[in-house]
């Protein structure tokens, strides 16, 4: 008798790296992160990435057999297996399915993690039933995925929807991308850091975050802060959702989406992010939009979005005969 | 016997509407333009048009019948029929097909003037063969067709690819749309005007165009002085070029393009515009696209590709059975 399959789904960030087991059902098995550690470089990454897919994989081999690993990461290029030069692993371009290739003889794909993202959302999230939405990820870096008319929007190198690479200040923060004033040096958990540091240097207001270790405060740190009412760190998510609000409704400008899904660490500071947002949003929305278009905290767990995207794109990958794809 | 059949595509500008008479082979039969003067309202206007229209079909209506008519217009929705709020024709909602009906009685279908432009530059110029890339046309307003991954975006609304209302400059010019800051408030024929009016208050540079009544001047004016390097009209091209690169970039974290197609009357002005736009454009293009995106100035003559995208949109409206979209 043949076993049951499972897919494993992968997603990789800038700080942490998510792995799930996934059944045929969508049942998520078994779900564990590990730190990325990016500066030790994609060979160490690629293997302990496998060892982590084998630890999690010997749970279940007995019972099941593994159809396939869909690897949702930045600036992954499902057209040719390359993850290429992602701003927050600076890696340069990397052959990530041929490296996975030596660990793994089972169909692999990968995918830029917000379209897996917004996979993942369409079909177990908040995105159920819609033709037109856009997912943003806000962890690390700024990633978007984006779904139009019904269809996820790759274009002609499969990169659109970088929209954490956009240009919103000119001569502005010095991107990871070599750019200057990219969205996502304002909005994203860096991104964050950054103005905490700029507030704390033009502000004699008391703060918490004064006497921390500045390579040790996280998104998370602040937002905590922020609940206690810290005053700095209330200005630097006031700041932050001023700029993701007036880029949202530039966004809904481009595109027309009936709703903004918001996923990512950073959404978890919740009102503290999403208040100021809104409010911003709603002030420079185009007038034939106004209380047409949704703006929503993703329901699923951090991360959980892109995994299962990403099982759905190797499912559909392997479905349609494309294995492999490198 | 039948007769052969002809369409005929209407393109609306804020300035000029122009009208085709186009056979089954695509040749353009004959070809007229008139004042819009939208300031009459859309009452007049749409009788003005059936006159037009009229005017041109008599001399073809022995040997030919009349098959449907394709409208392109600003804020021109396809799913309702209902040209919404325009900036640049300030008629607020208007039904213009229920308008056009008192007039015809052939299938009429409506649709944004800048998806026009990108159907008939992707059927009979620059985009043939293209699965991805963006349309905008610079005349008295900014507008922009999408296709990527072969589909023309329509979003949620029918509003995809509204860029000329994307705020580029908080706080900045007042637009018709109501917002402040908007790109076509600075790229546009009516954008270019505004920058001249803003050189003039800041220069004491001698210019041509110190002594032109204000409501006279137009793109084409600035730009043939432009040509004579007139130093303000110089200057207003470079301003209005290095906007335009940047958003352009923009454009293409957004949407990897292949290629953008510049159309309409500011683009006559060539590389006056054309060379601030490309050297701005490279300046600030993400690494991965570096000598991947081409901008072309469009090969069709001003106004044609938006004319013979009308006329494709209604034959194909036909060819579905869904006549009389209103």
């Amino acid at each position: 008798m043949s076993k049951d399959q499972i897919v494993i789904g992968v997603d990789v960030g800038g700080t942490n790296t998510t792995i799930g087991v996934v059944d045929f059902n969508n049942n998520m098995l078994l779900e564990n992160s590990f730190l990325t550690n990016p500066e030790q470089g994609a060979n160490t990454f690629a293997n302990s990435l496998s060892n982590h897919i084998n630890n999690a994989y010997s749970k279940y081999k007995n019972d099941y057999s593994l159809e396939g690993i869909g690897i949702a990461a930045p600036g992954a290029n499902y057209l040719n297996g390359i993850i290429e030069s992602p701003a927050n692993l600076k890696w340069g371009n990397v052959k990530f399915i041929e490296l996975m290739k030596n660990h793994f003889h089972v169909p692999m794909a990968l995918i830029n993690d917000a379209n897996a993202a917004a996979l993942g959302e369409l079909q177990f999230g908040s995105a159920k039933g819609l033709s037109n939405f856009i997912v943003l990820t806000l962890g690390t870096g700024l990633g978007t995925g984006i779904v139009l008319d019904g269809h996820l929007l790759y274009g002609e190198n499969g990169y659109a929807g970088e929209l954490g690479h956009a240009i919103i200040e000119k001569n502005g923060r010095q991107c990871n991308c070599g750019k200057q004033g990219c969205l996502e040096t304002y909005v994203s958990a860096s991104g964050i850091r950054r103005t905490v540091l700029n507030l704390l240097s033009n502000s004699n207001e008391p703060s918490e975050l004064r006497h921390m270790d500045f390579e040790s405060i996280t998104g998370k740190i602040i937002g905590d802060l922020g609940k206690k009412n810290d005053p700095i760190a209330v200005k630097a998510f006031n700041y932050t959702g001023e700029i993701l609000g007036l880029a949202l409704s530039n966004l809904v400008t481009f595109f027309d989406p009936k709703a903004i899904i918001l996923c990512g660490g950073l959404v978890e500071a919740d009102e503290l992010l999403l208040n100021p947002t809104f409010t911003t949003f709603e002030k420079y929305l185009l007038n034939i939009y106004k209380g047409k278009v949704k703006i929503i905290k993703s329901v699923m767990i951090n991360g959980k979005s892109a995994v299962l995207g990403a099982c759905s794109f190797i499912r559909e990958h392997i479905s349609e005969g494309i294995i492999n794809v490198n």
